[in-house]
């Protein structure tokens, strides 16, 4: 085992072998998206320098950004105190949600219902051919 | 049903009831930490305006400082595109992470190890009686 296998045993992967990662823009702390890695994502986010996450609906690595080009940078990979969430401080290249939104979390509960509180940036189907990458 | 209820199923729970919560300082942008709700954690935040989890390892509901005192009051609650992540902007009294630092992310991946990047702001022992509320 190499050394950054021996420490990727750090990571608590769950009994799915995954993890929940969390990715925050680095310099404004917005909290982008959530998503899930297994250890080939988190190798290959370190390998590459870019957030690679674990598809659960498609069961593939999925590097974000491959279709729609809105890739996240890394800039810092961290490890919570159980070992069992990552963050990733990234750069988002354009919009992290599939909706064409920033982010994911455009839903606030307010006065007892979701209301939307960010609009679209850019048109989705601009972003996806075949509208699997997010 | 009623209204609450109803826009609760707007929640995507998984297979066992739960989404991941990340609780984020509300001022600052900064990731506290990342816990588990069920339903009724859910409506118990929103009902009493603290972030209430559900501890995975104890099975029972769990509000966030009831043991320490470092209760996280509920500025809004944010929900993700897909449903299935929930996003707690909250005022952190005090620190979030049971080892006695402000935030659970305090590894990082530098130079092919983890490095600690932040040290213990108060002694874990004068948090906790019994060590089981986090």
């Amino acid at each position: 085992m190499d050394a950054i296998e021996q420490w990727l045993t750090e990571i608590n992967f769950g009994p799915d072998g995954l993890v929940p990662a969390i990715a925050q823009q680095h310099d404004t702390g917005e909290v982008l998206m959530l998503a899930w890695m297994n250890r080939d994502a988190v190798r290959t986010t370190l390998a590459e320098g870019r957030a690679c996450y674990w598809s659960r609906s498609r069961q593939v690595l999925w590097r974000k950004g491959e279709t729609s080009g809105q890739v996240q940078r890394l800039r810092e990979l961290r490890l919570d105190c159980d070992g069992d969430t990552v963050l990733l401080l990234v750069d988002q290249h354009g919009v992290a949600c599939h909706t064409g939104r920033r982010n994911c979390f455009f839903r606030a509960w307010q006065d007892g219902e979701w209301r939307e509180i960010a609009a679209p940036e850019i048109d989705p189907a601009m972003l996806y051919r075949d509208n699997e990458d997010r």
